[in-house]
């Protein structure tokens, strides 16, 4: 929606007035031969925890182009914490999803494996490269982190005891995510977060148990008709940030 | 997220017990050759506006399958009146937005034109055929009508006195719209809405004035992260869904 810098790259560097920074050879690729870019021209630095950092092109090699930071622009600031538990979908959505949730906030991606999960492998390295690439463009000063996927029921066996979970439950059972997060308690608001999304074809009945027994379950309801599940992730996203989060 | 009927199909006829229904070429060829149904197979139907029917494969001829029409499977239901209009963006997220929109419970989607639009032609046609298409699985009884593009201005020098908008500012100085819905007296809240989504880029400074010139106008605030213009509207009707809506 608003204008973006022209370019705005995430480094694994600390970040300090003066430091030349050399970037890898894929950003180097991006920036010298995609992005044409020439010394002297701006870019935005961040690390996760430095906040926003000016910075120019200094150099200009085969393989490697060397920033010069000169000061910071923007400070670091707290954000919720958010973990997307979600059951590992097709290739495209799955990029998808870890872009979408980037842009809207989420701090942690965690694949889950469930009865009806029928995907083998998840690249969480492709994962990560996504939301990397879209935490450059949504100018958030952190990069999600994504895990390894994990069984829904080891996931749940060692549930941090102060993390509250919105469970976005198909039976229409639950609250509107409206109604249901606002009756919360300020304490519980201000929590650490996760928002559990099943697999295409639902969790089992044993599965929606296993989260309902959970005393930090808030079940909800994202109304009447069937969404897929990188709609249901995006749209359970943005009511939790908009009630909960930092919207 | 839950289970799909396995065929599930619009027609633009009146459904009627007993009635002989012959599906258009596409159609045929989707359920005869692409899901190899055979006869007695059993298709679920709606139109929009009777509800959906249970249906079964009567004859399979080539380019044209009839269904038997068997008896009213679910009753139609009123839908919140609910306008997408947002400025065309590039081929894959137009679908896209179509398909997510249709989900999410939009009745309506209206293409602007802007001052910073730089799609030249939109495809109403495949915007319909995506609204279609998601319809038939996420178990609606409706589609969303897709109107001609119309520049924003002309849209709102017409806009009817009862109908409410929401828009989603990017410069923050509205509140949530977990917030500004919330406090909104009922008879706003059940009148009919428009979800105003602007270009990438946003809009500029006289279309604002404009919007927000509207006595109807809820402004909203998504957040302090850049949301692409699909993202920002999947958000939007998530949020009015489950403020304002059906959810």
């Amino acid at each position: 929606m608003r204008k973006k810098m022209p370019h705005r790259l995430y480094v694994e560097y600390p970040l300090l007035k003066d430091d030349l920074v050399e970037l890898s050879p894929e950003q180097s690729h991006y920036l010298a031969n995609v992005m044409r870019a020439q010394p002297g021209d701006a870019v935005g630095l961040f690390n996760g925890h430095d906040g926003e950092w000016a910075a120019e092109v200094a150099q200009i090699k085969k393989k490697c182009v060397g920033l010069r930071v000169i000061c910071q622009s923007k400070q670091q600031h707290s954000e919720p914490t958010l973990m997307l538990a979600f059951a590992p979908i097709k290739k495209a959505r799955i990029d998808f999803v870890a872009q979408k949730a980037t842009e809207l906030g989420v701090s942690h991606l965690q694949p889950i494996l469930t009865h009806r999960t029928n995907v083998e492998r998840v690249k969480t390295d492709r994962m990560q490269a996504n939301a990397v690439e879209a935490a450059e463009q949504c100018e958030r000063l952190t990069v999600p982190t994504v895990s390894e996927p994990i069984k829904l029921g080891e996931l749940l066996a060692y549930w941090p005891k102060d993390r509250m979970i919105m469970f976005c439950d198909e039976d229409l059972s639950g609250l509107t995510a409206h109604t249901a997060l606002s009756q919360l308690p300020e304490e519980q608001k201000a929590s650490p977060w996760a928002i559990i999304i099943g697999p295409e074809g639902g969790f089992d009945d044993t599965e929606r148990a296993a989260i309902k027994a959970n005393t930090n379950t808030i079940v909800v309801s994202l109304g009447p008709r069937v969404l897929r599940a990188d709609t249901a992730a995006i749209a359970a996203i943005s009511l939790w940030q908009s009630a909960v989060g930092d919207w």
